[in-house]
């Protein structure tokens, strides 16, 4: 890496989901600037082709690199599931994808061998879970289901709502049979839905969030790397989307948990 | 309008949803050839903001233009309700816009000039249906309302799930007890879910269907000006979408009752 420490960590994802990755980042390394690239007019990507999403996530991707950040994370399930080698080849810095975190995080914790694991169709569809967690521990069965709704119904603010308790019954009620410990919570928008899932599979169950595991993850390759920012001064944060939709700001806030400012709109 | 009627007729939505549009074309115009554009790879464009929908919705209109159109449709209620003008001003040949369609037949159709209006967040913030309606008489009160789930609701296939009736009464329980006797459908998905609101309203309400009103001005607009495609031969339809999603041929296919073919994608 010809790299600069105090180069920003460049975070992208589809729409405003990855800010879940971005409020984990300003808790846990709090002296980063951080870049976050959010494609708002093209979102959602989990009901678009592997071919469109792999064209649109590279575009992100350099974009980003013209940045200079020192440090890339997918923070999109969709794009880390069917998009993470093209974005590897093209990138000049490490690359950390959410895919990966969630799924380590889960052979970590799971102790009866069963994972149950949630997401975009596309995400689902690419079995890009299933294969990761098979790598580190092959004795593992994962069982998938993908969750469609959950996206709009998130973005509707509907979070503790009838329809969306019973939507997830739906969704989950065959995972719901499987005996799973733990159920990896594939795409950005599902963290805001932890409760109610906690409490639709029961407290016995493991929910694992891939925004906490990846920036652990992150931390650690900037420290090993010497690249963790020594400026002791405020970070900068700068948020690129390519549009301003309607309740952008409120869904925004909602997810990030504090004031978005510094907004820059990229016309694609 | 340098226009020849063997020429086709233009129809573009965000995505799938205008193929009800095409469907009622195809079934009142049956001679008539048809081109097709969806733009499924930025669906949906009822929640981005005003400036990205005018923006997209000329670049489609510069495309079926160069397919010498013979007419334009507007089949999305959304690129409606807020690029008319700019797609009109680029336009060198007719167009036509469900918003005004629709607006047209709930006049037609109010007995006690209370109308209802459903659509997607843009399409209601626009206020363009109360503007169409207000112009045509300005004594029709219209109460309007926003459902963004409906066509993730529908993308799911979800018609007559409870999720949906319980989505649906949350949304209509204002505009129930306004005392309309029409509602409009402002969102081509909406007609897929007409069973249900039917049954939600009460069968004393009338529900408007753009899909029909603007076949039946189609067909006035290109008798009236001698475009009427005399030839009496198969006619020829062409689809041209900006990407192939996870199940865009059943929802498509469920749209317009028919076999999709002569798919042809453009990479925006």
């Amino acid at each position: 890496m010809q790299n600069n420490s105090n180069n920003s960590i460049g975070v992208f994802d589809s729409g405003v989901g990855g800010l879940t990755v971005v409020k984990a980042l300003i808790e846990q390394l709090p002296f980063e600037n951080i870049i976050y690239f959010g494609d708002t007019a093209r979102v959602p990507y989990g009901v678009k082709s592997v071919e469109t999403i792999t064209r649109y996530a590279m575009q992100i991707t350099q974009f980003l690199l013209d940045q200079k950040v020192k440090l890339l994370i997918i923070a999109c399930n969709t794009m880390s599931a069917v998009a993470y080698h093209a974005i590897r080849e093209l990138s000049t810095v490490a690359v950390l994808d959410v895919v990966d975190a969630g799924a380590r995080s889960a052979v970590a914790v799971t102790q009866n061998k069963c994972v149950g694991v949630i997401g975009t169709p596309a995400t689902i569809n690419s079995n890009a879970y299933q294969k990761a967690i098979k790598r580190f521990d092959p004795d593992i069965r994962v069982f998938s289901q993908a969750c469609p709704l959950f996206v709009p119904l998130v973005e509707e603010g509907w979070l503790d709502h009838q329809v969306t308790r019973l939507t997830a019954q739906e969704y989950l009620k065959y995972i719901i049979t499987q005996n799973i410990d733990t159920l990896v919570l594939g795409c950005t928008h599902y963290p805001l839905l932890k409760p109610l899932l906690q409490e639709i599979m029961g407290n016995q169950i493991t929910l694992v969030d891939s925004a906490q595991s990846i920036t652990e993850k992150a931390g650690e390759l900037l420290k090993n790397n010497n690249l963790l920012n020594e400026q002791r001064k405020d970070p900068e944060y700068r948020f690129y989307v390519t549009d301003v939709p309607i309740r952008f700001t409120s869904i925004g806030e909602r997810i990030l948990g504090r004031t978005l400012s510094n907004i820059n709109v990229v016309k694609w």
